[in-house]
């Protein structure tokens, strides 16, 4: 590495600070203050590296970690996206691959191009290794609701149906957290913080 | 794993949620909102693996990331102690340990003693990997303050020697960047954000 590649480096690293104003939709447990990007990201980088014997599949826990690290970066650009948004899906949208080429074009050459690889590997989620770290990401805003007395659920009137889709995603990870995990639902429901949708013989 | 080491391992990601409070001294890259230590210890996460290819030693990177997520962790007890403070000294007291104990004893027990060894090797400095993940708390607070017109250096009338001092810890993970370290404290004195000692024949 030479100074023109530390001097790219050093830029990058102080625009990615902008992270830490990138607001959540959720709040910290047992909190009304909103989480921001950079604390949701350095959680899912712990809770990784805690809960990495729960993965059914052998991972490596570099790349997990740099996942989670680096997963939010685009929405320096892009914006967080709501994950119960009906309008704008999160997934992949043109303008977070736009903020990718230029938060991480930011870097030197073939260091950008490896982190474009892991991000698209993150959202692409097939990979074990993203796989793992998605339910990292699906796990932490379950913990804060539940804690918050049903936290974006009871804000934005998101049903038990739409919750357990989303949280799905945990099972690819982990059958041990996908357990807990959709028990706390349960629980959640039973406490009534978490509503299911109203049958339609019902509205009637 | 089984349940129980779950249940223990989601009580101590539910417990470092607070070091989202916890604030410390140095604020944000050009602003004026103080830095939290999960947002630093993200930061700081960022920065190893980004650069990572200038350690003057080859690093097992997954440590060093894990020893800048959790490094800070005890200040959920203990609270955050100025670097420059010249009273209480910020290294392994009494308060840090006690801190460790018991917030990594929340976890299985092998996992607690991985963790405090870990967290013990960042303290102590020795390793190639400490060393690194050291260069890197270093170096932050130098980019942002010299970003915030002199930061702390201002605030507290930090002088230049007491942080060129500070700041030589950097030379011992990474010879490249503590070359571009001390030419930014070159800079920040130039620049006047940064000031020198009087030496004793002045003060008279």
């Amino acid at each position: 590495m030479d100074t023109d590649d530390l001097l790219k480096q050093v830029a990058f690293i102080k625009e990615i600070d902008k992270l830490k104003y990138i607001q959540r939709r959720t709040k910290l447990i047992n909190s009304d203050r909103h989480e921001n990007d950079a604390e949701h990201s350095w959680h899912l980088a712990m809770m990784a590296l805690v809960l990495a014997g729960h993965s059914d599949k052998p991972v490596d826990m570099l790349k997990v970690v740099k996942m989670v690290l680096i997963h939010d970066l685009v929405e320096i650009d892009a914006g967080d996206t709501f994950i119960y948004d009906t309008v704008k899906n999160h997934t992949n949208t043109d303008e977070e691959l736009l903020a990718a080429k230029r938060i991480f074009g930011m870097l030197p050459q073939a260091q950008a191009e490896d982190f474009i690889a892991v991000w698209e590997e993150f959202e692409e989620g097939i990979t074990d290794e993203a796989r793992f770290a998605r339910a990292m990401d699906r796990f932490e805003p379950l913990l804060q609701n539940s804690s918050n007395n049903g936290g974006t659920w009871a804000e934005f009137d998101v049903k038990y149906e739409q919750v357990y889709a989303k949280k799905s995603a945990i099972k690819h990870g982990s059958a041990a957290i996908w357990a807990y995990a959709e028990n706390l639902l349960n629980e959640s429901v039973e406490k009534g913080i978490l509503r299911k949708e109203t049958p339609p013989d019902k509205t009637v």
